[in-house]
């Protein structure tokens, strides 16, 4: 038995992994991050520090599918100043302020005009939204809505001293190997300026998965990919196509902040094993955890679950893109994050990749009857009680199911024991020598 | 894309064809239908004045599968007389008075001999029931309950004129020539004396919708048939027995009035084209609609569900049979069934008609992650927001699932959208050479 | 049609039978039984007078599966008994207050050590408890918590004149020989002591399926095995290996009294014949049944379900094992079963093993519409009215599904009707030539 998750008695690992993880998401939190740039490369830069990292720089045009590789993007000051000379917007002071890829403007509109630049929520009035602008060549402010209305008429000088030049876009990934090539794919994007949830937590769950997998043999190969959401992925994709076909399983992580439940999102087949393994550990260990159908919207598994490319890959978050008011707002801060959800988060990942490592298939050497479990020491001496020990209900599923054809995932769901109960039951019966692994029908050789 | 459905401005098509067939409904209410006879006839003569209907007379005697077709019956006059020679029952008054197909009867009975022919609802003492006696000779009358209790003790005569002879039962058919001989088959059954919401509402849609196609080019075929109940379909089903392999799809009408949401039942095999189409129209488009398993007993689908017919037609009505007090009564008059009803159950069988013209099976020609839809002007260019429009939603669903395998219907099922924001999502993503059709899969050549 | 179920006239015959069950249930309570020894031979000896039961002996040692038979466990006296010789628990009370196979004792001990062989439940502080200890070498006594608490500080004689020798297990079983070899297995077991729901309650209903069957024709023959829990059925299990091909179908029968609903577990495969007849006929003719998934825990289907043996057994009773207070106490008395409660299962096992012997296959003869049932005298002649009576409907569903493939129990089961209401109506339907059995595809040959 292959085994990932820290061990219950040593309770704090993940609470400490927690506070670590969070203390380097307030770390990146200001980092001016786009979908190219520098604010990017400072952040895989600090990543790397925790596992190495391979960078990858693709040149601004290069052609990745159906798209192009824009042009590198940078800001040195942007502002809204009034006749008086005061700056009533700056760039400076939040960096979620100018729309991400506006162009460069320096010019005195009045407000009328001014107005068809600007970006506020009127129903959340004191939040400053985030917007794109990556394909579109334009300009733009955000400012909470109230900051807005406050501006009175007049003209105002508007300036945005940003370059679009060519580049390159940032790809960064780690490679665990395990004792074969098969390999887990996770994913998290890492083009979101000061959003916390949105995708710092993403990043750091991975980056601190990354770095507890390096010292620990694993049966699986583990690729952590950072990169920019839809054409960072799509990159990604465009250039490692030769290695998809040893994908086997994978995830998308993001949001994994927030007080929400987790949510799974399933791949685009809706029944791999990653899908299977995933929403087993999480309705089992995770109270509250919800399954979401494939839907093509959303984050990275929309490139990766495309019909060309059809990895195996699902979706981790807590409560999903779209759906907490928080999201793509300055209110997305690091507040919004705990230590401890951050852990949990750390923690479920490492469970559902014990189980996937653990998914061997086995049969019952007694299969005649039960086998006499108490001469073995497996059942207790006494008989006549009226409720029955998990442990003692996890040996008997798998002396009943291990016909040589059904994993310990397929037992997992048809029992509703959780994944390592069974496990460890495994063990124990393969000691006693009543089961024996069928290793033809492995999923994994 | 076929398009069928009066266009999303002119919202009032479907009103003034409501008003159109309720003014029918109402001019066709008084006849005394039967299975046979006069009334039947001058009820198809009126509906071939909207659209040219093919007759056939199938004389009495013939033998229809397991049946035989039964003697026409005509009634000259009836009525119960008292000694007084009032005339307390009179056919004159209500052509549910008399039960259809009575054997002639000329004779003074005491009340309590007469009883035993008469028929009320006690439970709904104002209303007149409707009952037949079509297959066992025999006669009676139907009354309200009110009025039944009302007759004093005495001896009374009873007559009735009625003439049971050799003739013919009418069927009527109009067919409308699509691209292709593969056939929509629509069937109303037209057989009820004064009864409004059964069957004169599915007629009057029916015949309409007959009309509506008949200016418009389709890809398939579409058959129009009025005929009795039961021995109405089966001597037709007798009598185009070579023709029914051309029927992919069929629909039997009925009860499209009445205030109650649409009932859609499946065909026998219950996932047949039609079964599918249908209930994803009405569950995306006709809120509160319900979905109805197979039940042998209802209407004439009994018949073209029959095992040896066994025919892909499902059942279309609102609140159905049995299960509104007023069916089989005097209460089931013009005034329980709206124009507004009526034209939106026509406008409901156009839209199904119209998702069965174009499920059409596409292939992503740009399958490797998301095409660019933006610079096809495809996308909305400002990005960040938390909701998704449902036209973004279409155009991504189609590009995820189109393998060349699924149609548009599979993924509108999957999605959960309408039928048509796909097909016009299909359409644009046609236009830009981002999907092409698979005519090999398309469900009909 | 087999005919098994006493007709709805003599509706007494269901009682009668139940009282005459509650009657040998009530004689057999006093009997010390356990999984070997005399008072399981007095126990089958009683059923014997029945029924001619076929016995077997297994010697103490033989080998069965992975188990041994044990030793033969025998109790002269036994009791606790204070210093000045008052017996304050004695074995002559309730054969309850000695563990099962508890080895000999003859001591003096103090209160606090004697504890540690008492066992009691708090919670229900009159009942006394079940407790065994067969392959563990102990000693102990089952006792109120009341009892238990109020005895006083000091030493006690324990006495326990038990004996462990080579003896054997007994087997006991009465075959019903049908018209084939294939057959209806019947398991209960009889190895507890003075509890009467668990499982004298499923002893005395198979004892009393079998006498009621010894006189009936039957297609399949039918076996009922009596024998301890676990132990006995491996044993017999081990014993009958090479008939057990034979076995189309099998219920495990306990806790048939009780007030609780039924409760049908299915088979380890959960969809064999078994399984859909048992719950059709319980769900449609015994309101509130419950159907539970397989669970490798439970009684002896643990066995019969295996891997290595994987019969289609299911189990039948009211509230399960573990699910009601009385469980495995001293208040599984004969007060807690009824006369009516044991008579309605042993009729509902009819019904089961009725519609098992019944389950034929037909074709429509007629299959295009429906066929002229009026002029067969099996329509009412009269139309026009709201509702249809249910034996109409079956008549409609038969000739609908009948296509020489579907078996009444699937019609059964896709029409909610009752198995018997479908299986009346194909007699009158073959009587009146319009189904015929279509033998090729019968259940049994």
């Amino acid at each position: 038995m292959q085994t990932l998750v820290p061990e219950a008695g040593r309770t704090t690992e993940h609470l400490e992994t927690g506070q670590a993880m969070h203390a380097l998401l307030k770390e990146l939190f200001p980092l001016c991050r786009s979908i190219t740039g520098e604010g990017l490369r400072a952040t895989v830069g600090r990543i790397a520090e925790l596992v190495p990292l391979d960078i990858t720089e693709v040149p601004s045009g290069t052609k990745v599918f159906d798209w192009t590789v824009p042009d590198e993007w940078a800001v040195e000051e942007a502002y809204i100043e009034n006749e008086r000379g005061e700056r009533i917007v700056d760039f400076k002071d939040s960096n979620l302020h100018v729309v991400s890829y506006s162009e460069p403007v320096d010019a005195w509109l009045q407000l009328a005009e001014l107005r068809r630049h600007l970006h506020s929520m009127p129903d959340r009035p004191d939040w400053i939204p985030y917007r794109t602008s990556y394909y579109s060549r334009s300009w733009g402010f955000c400012l909470s809505d109230r900051a807005l209305n406050a501006i009175p008429d007049g003209r105002y000088h508007v300036v945005i001293q940003s370059s679009l030049t060519e580049g390159s876009l940032t790809l960064a990934e780690y490679r665990h190997r395990g004792a074969c090539d098969d390999e887990v794919l996770v994913f998290a994007h890492d083009c979101h300026p000061s959003l916390a949830n949105d995708n710092l937590s993403g990043l750091v769950v991975a980056a601190f998965l990354a770095a507890w997998l390096r010292e620990r043999p694993t049966r699986f190969s583990y690729r952590f990919v950072f990169a920019p959401a839809t054409i960072g992925s799509i990159t990604w994709l465009s250039k490692n196509e030769s290695t998809l076909p040893r994908v086997r399983h994978g995830l998308v992580l993001s949001l994994l902040g927030g007080s929400g439940p987790f949510h799974y999102k399933v791949s685009r087949a809706g029944n791999k094993a990653i899908d299977r393994t995933a929403w087993h550990v999480l309705r089992t260990e995770f109270p509250g955890s919800q399954r979401l159908e494939f839907l093509p919207w959303g984050y990275d598994e929309r490139q990766f679950c495309s019909p060309g490319i059809n990895l195996p890959m699902g979706r981790l978050t807590r409560t999903p893109n779209g759906e907490f008011p928080e999201y793509h707002t300055s209110a997305d801060n690091p507040e919004l994050v705990s230590a401890a959800e951050l852990g949990e988060a750390w923690m479920a990942c490492l469970k559902i990749f014990e189980a996937l490592e653990n998914d061997n298939t086995y049969v019952n050497l007694a299969p005649k009857g039960e086998p006499q479990l108490g001469r073995r020491g497996l059942y207790r001496s006494t008989g006549g009680y009226q409720d029955v020990p998990e442990r003692q209900l996890a040996l008997l599923w798998l002396l009943n199911q291990s016909d040589g054809v059904a994993s310990l995932l397929d037992i997992a769901e048809r029992s509703g024991l959780t994944f390592s109960a069974l496990s460890r039951a495994a063990s124990d019966l393969e000691a006693s020598g009543l089961l024996a692994r069928n290793a033809q029908r492995d999923r994994t050789t």
